[in-house]
């Protein structure tokens, strides 16, 4: 890959330089398997879960902005579904993996700057399926968005 | 910024060198005004508009891929927010922006890789509100996924 | 049952005594298979199927209104989801039942009355599940709701 | 009306003669301004309110059955829209009105018979719109369903 170079980097204004700084990171993060996509490790996402409610963490930065300069909506979903997807394969049978099927949102406050918290918890928790509550607060504890998803569960392969 | 630096990027293995490239020709394109956020610029989407329907191409690589090595469901609403809402503010009267409030998604079958088409329709436009509806295909014509979305209409900050 | 005489029904207004004829209608129309419950009999809900698409059409009486005098979110729900569950029931396997597991639903006009028609249309057609999308038509054509909903299929009962 | 009468009534059969009883005894509900719609007193809702979460209680007997025999999912949706509803029109403010704009619903379990209590809770309280979960649970506790809707703050007529 010839194209990638220092002259380009040395282009790049401090808003770039700043999002190829978070994505690099992002890259050593999933190398150290704090992360398994390139998703959550470029958007910095940090989990932990108290077996009940899982908890992922985030920074909103320009890479997560929308023209209007908030943090866009399918990225806010983004970290939702991060959250239930990844507390809903914590919980299901070793044997099964859970897919989302389908997800609902209400996008209540917009999100401007500094983390935001997105939180999943069971709500139902069939042989086949799930239903998962998930919301999102930001820094100052204000409700930016509501969700409940629907999860499929499958056989994993062998 | 010292650190972002050659050797840096002479450590990336390539498909993370893919993905850094796939970045700077995003910010290359927002530079351009051919993209308005960070994030449709990073997914490299594009978007074409008939007056009717609004559609996305987009391409599926790693840097939207989940853990289990499919697009993140997260990324798929992000597509279809992004056309929805590319379409409300193309057809909203000009002193109103369009936001999501309200989202709801069906996935339908897994997208592996290849460009996804993210389409929008208007269903019903009211004073204060439309509602959308959205779609996406795969480059093989299989639905994989169905939204339909709320949008506020509110008055530009002038 | 002594308490259902003549005497009481004597004292209905003339709205109640409408709404006792449209259920009185509706269990003869049950009781001739008509229909095969009393949700859609007192509704006097009929249908039609063209190998696509399942519409229902429904009078809206007094029978049906909320307190604000407009028909009861609730039962246009009802209406839709009977077209839909209607139409997953047509189009299932012969061994296999479909529920629904889920159901998301727009309004976006108030109905007063005349008749409305419920349609439902499968979107997706599944191993396990089905996602179909729902509207509802007034008589003069508006669109007052849309939905999708995502049915389970499940073994009959032997 | 001459087409009702008592011959009418000694014709039907005792599930149908239950409803009419049903009905009549809602009517009577109606006219002492118990309830405030011909929908929520057929189904024989009462509903409480501690001041945060709104609760309605309703008997499942055949007239809310399904063609399964279980409680149509239409009629869930009912009782948990006339819950949020009811809870949307205490809280707004006196000079506003609310009416339900979205409703997404999870259906968890099949509701067979015994009282079922539908609960409303406020999520977000905007300006022109709120956000409200609702859910059904059964006699014996089991979540039948978990809903989340969008209520539009509309200027009450004069």
């Amino acid at each position: 890959m010839n194209t990638l170079n220092q002259l380009q980097l040395d282009q790049l204004n401090d808003e770039e330089k700043n999002i190829i700084e978070q994505v690099l990171k992002g890259f050593e993060s999933k190398r150290q398997g704090r992360t398994t996509s390139y998703v959550s490790a470029m958007y910095a996402m940090a989990h932990e879960f108290d077996g009940d409610t899982l908890k992922i963490t985030m920074p909103v930065t320009p890479i997560v902005h929308n023209s209007l300069g908030i943090m866009h909506g399918g990225i806010t979903a983004t970290a939702i579904d991060t959250a239930m997807g990844t507390l809903a394969n914590k919980v299901a049978p070793p044997a099964m993996a859970a897919v989302t099927s389908q997800l609902n949102l209400h996008y209540t406050a917009p999100i401007l700057e500094g983390d935001i918290y997105a939180y999943a918890k069971v709500i139902h928790h069939g042989t086949r399926s799930m239903v998962i509550e998930g919301w999102v607060e930001t820094a100052e504890g204000k409700r930016a968005a509501h969700a409940t998803g629907s999860f499929a569960l499958i056989d994993r392969k062998k």
